[in-house]
């Protein structure tokens, strides 16, 4: 029995554990479900959009640190992809200028996003260990910390789909992310499963993969957790309304 | 007027510009404050120690960055005392040891606290954010980020007066950790406010230093925002009651 534990994963069995963490992926958050069923105003929209962005600036910089601890130029040749599409080039404005365009879209002005200046603590925090996870750790780990886009076309599709009937103020253009995002995604998932199947290979490298997997849900989770507390109404029994970075309930933050 | 803007504020100014920010310190946030009054239960005050606990590991680890960033030996010999202070030296067993100490008192096992199981996501993220600061930036920076010590005294001093009335149940020797800390703290803030009023010395670099300051605060912000949504039953306007990782209301988490 100890010894059946200890033998490694089918590839069948191990991808199909890596898909089933879907179910703690950031599209189950309340703020997140709340976007999905119309429920959130301009304000939460622009908070989510304008936090959203520091993430986007970081993931060329997290792949540039992938590429940095990479000694294989065939693996290098592919994951340079993602610092193209997100950066653009060529005649490309690629992936961190559409969602400027989708702050615009919503109503931020590009300074406002720019500026980082509605970029809250939390998510500033949590985005950042991922950038230091990719720069500290080898490689191969920084790559499976990639695969939560094995769900990400799911959310970038019913954005699509909702968005223009929830939130119908929102400019159309500002939609050309999500869809860049659904055929970009899939392409890159192929490319981060075949690096996660062929390096973790035994069982308790394979475990490792899960937790890895777990602690970038971990990262997209507590994003969302910042920009609802910052964002929604909350009350905390035995306090009242929470606003963050104020003294006492009803106080706003310092600055 | 533009010119005066630009003079450096004097010491005293500037010192005193930076203990006004302890208007932001953690003491004024809502689990804090419910913690202060007696309002939390065992499992809050245990949650929060076993959570604090990440806190005081990485703490040794962050200044033993700092003396791996600086070059200048008298600023060492003065650092490293940080280092003995936590981790313990010759006789002394130190601070971690008196926070496993004060885990225990609580209620928990050494096991329990060491293994880290408890320790949320977001306080992890915050608190790596303060070790990879001390890592990439200068070790004047790193230095001046330690001046929150400036407020720990009082909500140390709280602690002692208060929870021995508010929870009983706390086994007293549990107490150690914030009796040290009294003395150390302000030796500390000496070394730290010395280095801190010499090298930050144009205008810009002062405003440096505040914006490092407030960096610090929002990582200890951080981490109680954490606790709070993890441990406080919170209440989300649209949503309802809001349990972290559960995908929707009433559901545990996951895992």
């Amino acid at each position: 029995m100890k010894m059946n534990e200890l033998q490694p994963w089918s590839d069948e069995e191990f991808e199909a554990r890596l898909r089933a963490m879907g179910d703690r992926y950031h599209i189950h958050h309340p703020f997140q479900v709340m976007m999905h069923r119309g429920q959130l105003d301009r304000k939460q929209i622009q908070g989510w959009v304008a936090n959203r962005y520091y993430y986007q600036i970081s993931i060329p910089i997290k792949d540039a640190a992938i590429l940095a601890n990479c000694p294989e130029r065939e693996v290098r040749r592919h994951w340079v992809q993602r610092i193209l599409d997100h950066d653009g080039y060529g005649g490309e404005d690629g992936g961190i200028e559409a969602w400027i365009r989708l702050g615009e879209a919503v109503g931020l002005t590009r300074e406002e996003i720019v500026s980082q200046r509605l970029v809250l603590p939390g998510v500033r925090f949590a985005v950042d260990a991922y950038v230091n996870f990719a720069r500290q750790r080898p490689w191969q780990e920084a790559a499976a910390a990639s695969l939560t886009e094995l769900f990400a076309p799911t959310i970038h599709k019913s954005r699509l789909d909702f968005w223009p009937q929830h939130y119908p103020w929102i400019e159309p253009e500002g939609y050309a992310y999500f869809r860049r995002r659904l055929t970009e995604a899939p392409r890159d998932v192929v490319n981060g499963l075949r690096i996660t199947l062929g390096h973790f290979n035994t069982r308790e490298l394979q475990e490792r993969a899960i937790e890895i997997l777990q602690f970038k849900l971990d990262i997209l989770w507590t994003m969302v957790d910042a920009m609802m507390l910052a964002y929604s109404q909350v009350e905390v029994q035995g306090w009242g309304a929470y606003v963050p970075m104020a003294g006492k309930p009803g106080e706003t933050a310092a600055s």
